[in-house]
């Protein structure tokens, strides 16, 4: 199979497990089995062992996985050991407390740049980065790589897309609340909303009682 | 098959179509095919069928959907027709955030109190919610119906997870970077950071060249 086929539960999970051993290693663990690190990422271990052998890490025999190795494997595997530079589509509340927040940045996901269409916020510079009229964006694009874009804009979400779409911007994160798709493969849009995630708890309190 | 055992793909899904029905509802649309309907989900019109069977709204053969009443459908079955309580963990710069949005109480999810560890925060009211400190939980639970909890504190997240458990609450959903996970079958644990759906994207990016 190849890689770039890899099942979307497979890649979720993936990323879970360099979480996990991010925050393992946070807390100075340096070695772990296979069995004690599927209990800390909420799968059973012949899953864990699968999903790993994608990444081509397969621990040693009775020692386990060393966290340090595994992580740097994984980060890899997912694209995480490069630097990407990020775009932002509206400056809603949620657009402006990302721009202002260092933990994305800390990853390696820098904001270059903000889009905005409302005439009294293009050029604001929030935390160092200039916010630029939505129909400016070639000229910015021409000037600066741009990897990735993240649509915080309730308004109008679809006219983001589309502007990103036009500047060959292929990875998109859209965090408003009108979920967005495309057919062309050669993109990928991840949809998340703060009500979409507390929906699913609603479902599962409502059929628990 | 039992409600409570849907896939997670098709409550994910399901998540999305109400999301799309909702904004479709915004732009005063009234009706859709399935055809189109699922079109602006990023699914095939099977797919939709299918899971919008487990909701037992079929819509009208050539007319297609009603937007309104397939919503409503999809809010009634999702647990979105009730209104659900709240609580706050670790007033982190995320956690002052949610707590000044007012978004997600539009959406029907109240936040009744927030919990903190460090002394300077307790007693503070943020948008009308008061922070307690975290080994007061106990008291609040008694005077307050919970049903959820959002976890935001980098620092101690398991601490967090801990307390809320101990307090019965059932659902949490965990936004930051160290995944959480029980064992327990009664309780649903949901996982998301900013990083990690930007890491889907660098994978996928990685993967495209």
């Amino acid at each position: 199979m190849k890689i770039k086929n890899l099942p979307e539960n497979t890649l979720h999970r993936l990323v879970i497990y360099l979480n996990v051993l991010e925050s393992m290693e946070r807390k100075k663990i340096e070695s772990i089995s296979s069995e004690d690190l599927a209990r800390r990422c909420g799968v059973n271990p012949a899953q864990l062992r699968k999903d790993l052998s994608y990444v081509g890490n397969l621990g040693t025999k009775g020692v386990g996985y060393s966290v340090k190795s595994l992580k740097f494997s994984l980060k890899k595997f997912l694209g995480r050991t490069e630097e990407w530079n990020l775009v932002l589509g509206g400056l809603s509340p949620l657009g402006e407390f990302l721009l202002n927040n260092r933990d994305i940045q800390k990853e390696g996901f820098y904001f270059m740049a903000a889009f905005d269409t409302r005439e009294e916020n293009i050029g604001k510079v929030i935390n160092g980065v200039s916010i630029y009229n939505l129909d400016q964006i070639s000229y910015v694009t021409k000037a600066i790589r741009v990897d990735m874009a993240i649509i915080t804009s309730e308004d109008k979400p679809e006219e983001y897309l589309e502007a990103f779409l036009s500047q060959k911007i292929k990875a998109i994160l859209n965090l408003t609340s009108t979920p967005l798709f495309t057919e062309d493969q050669d993109i990928k849009i991840e949809n998340f909303s703060f009500p979409m995630a507390l929906t699913k708890l609603s479902f599962f309190l409502k059929n628990s009682r």
